[in-house]
């Protein structure tokens, strides 16, 4: 089997697209009105996943991430471009990578318009394309002082997985099962997302940890911020099965959550906690957004010191 | 030094873009009355490009590729995204790498919007958007019977640079220098693509081989082709240094040209010649679309068979 044949079996399915895969380019229309949201994500093995995963995963995954990005800017995602380098062309690998690719766009309303296959260490970049109303974007330089900060879900389900599967902690079985879904199938929250288009300030999505991202946020937008450690949503399970520094690692600083951070006035609170209603997904306040510098978190009266720095691509 | 800070000192120039890189994706405006063109190409270490050359040439090359899908759609380009795997962040390699992608956007009006930059095998992924007024693309499944069949520049010379670095062929020091910047600093010919979009009823470019991409057009066209080899522009050189086959495989099937290949009726003649003048680009009558589905080479009287299919990424 050839990249061509492949592509065809695999990748190029129906699209509303002027014009999809198959020629030099693909051709969309954008909305009159509308800005375009760019983004590109590129996944690699055992860089960011385990090559042995279930590919059905893997391209689930890669999708979702960049779906999250859209998320993040508040965009409606719409298209999408696939290139994926593979050591040999597996036709039984590709097809439930595809199928996961195809899973997670679905659900996000995204259509496959183009990509390359190609030979080499696995490796997977998607570029997604969303649309906004111009000017309508959830930008990291919009916090403002007294903002609340707010948070979709909850944090640190992830990095526990990824902790097990290193040997730093042991989990039951059912957790592991549990925590494995959060970690391969994230959730891009891009409902959320067009939501908070006329409620939010700033936004921005966890992949690298709280605390890493929220700082990007805070010097985008020249402000600092408190965080309330007893407010931030944690893992799903009973805590002190897990040591209390590991749980704030996990928490504070582990990747691959793909949840929504974001600032919000505070008369903003009961309008969120209807849309939190709506979509049946949590919203928590956990902190606010100060004039001084600097990103704090308090366990009560007792400042926690910053655990570690997020996931660092280059160490 | 860190991802973020590579990506601030090596990779964020000024644009025009309504947001830039930075955010969790960039802000475009598409023009009224116009399609967004969308290609990607995955370029990888030693299946495309040997990971010891000059890292400008390895930038230049990533870029252009993708710029050449642009012209082959007649797009004008204005946007890319750039994804690149490195084993290590080696701050002279990335600085000589940018500044190969910058020269060759630059040269095009590409502005580069955003991006990612990660640990792995050396692997880089441009996702490029250009724009074209609403149906006057070049697609490949525009050629009618009749048409004139139409080619840039030269082919083969790319080719003949690396059979001579697999020690097929062996060039003299000064044809290696010529052929070695054919292979490594292709021109895309944009301008080209966007003055065919009055004339030409299809288009591509030619970075697999003659005869494997134009197989391509003319199966989405539903035609067939005749091709005259003595018309063919072939590298500049003395032809009798290279053997007569091992020309053709170069010229016919030979990959990394990135000229384009079109079709217009014959009563664009005087037209093209005149647009030949005006770009300072060689444009080549090679041959003629027939009823008659396949691809047929003709030397005078006699046929060639095709000597062998154009590049394949899994052999």
């Amino acid at each position: 089997m050839q990249e061509f044949e492949a592509i065809q079996q695999f990748f190029k399915r129906p699209t509303t697209a002027d014009l999809g895969i198959g020629d030099d380019a693909a051709l969309v229309q954008v909305s009159a009105g509308h800005q375009l949201a760019i983004s590109t994500d590129m996944s690699v093995a055992d860089t960011h996943f385990f090559a042995e995963l279930d590919a059905q995963d893997i391209g689930w995954k890669a999708m979702a991430v960049n779906v999250s990005d859209m998320a993040a800017m508040g965009a409606l995602p719409k298209w999408a471009t696939l290139a994926i380098a593979m050591p040999q062309l597996d036709p039984n690998w590709v097809q439930r990578f595809a199928d996961g690719v195809f899973a997670c766009a679905a659900q996000a309303g995204v259509q496959l318009i183009g990509g390359d296959t190609t030979r080499g260490p696995l490796n997977i970049a998607v570029t997604i394309m969303g649309e906004l109303p111009i000017g309508q974007a959830l930008r990291r330089d919009g916090a403002k002082v007294g903002d609340d900060i707010w948070l979709s879900g909850r944090l640190g389900q992830a990095a526990l997985w990824l902790m097990d599967r290193q040997g730093v902690i042991a989990l039951d079985a059912q957790a592991r099962t549990y925590y494995a879904r959060a970690m391969h199938r994230p959730q891009a929250r891009w409902q959320l997302g067009l939501a908070l288009r006329q409620i939010a300030n700033s936004a921005l999505d966890i992949s690298d940890g709280l605390l890493a991202d929220l700082t990007h946020l805070l010097e985008a937008s020249n402000v600092g911020a408190v965080l309330d450690w007893r407010a931030i949503p944690k893992p799903n399970l009973h805590k002190n099965e897990i040591a209390e520094d590991t749980l704030q690692q996990a928490v504070l600083s582990g990747g691959d959550d793909y949840e929504l951070c974001f600032t919000a006035p505070a008369t903003q609170r009961a309008r969120l906690s209807v849309l939190a209603a709506q979509l049946a997904l949590p919203l928590t306040r956990i902190g606010q957004i100060t004039a001084e510098m600097g990103l704090l978190v308090y366990d009560g009266n007792t400042r926690i010191h910053r655990p570690q720095k997020g996931y660092v691509h280059f160490a």
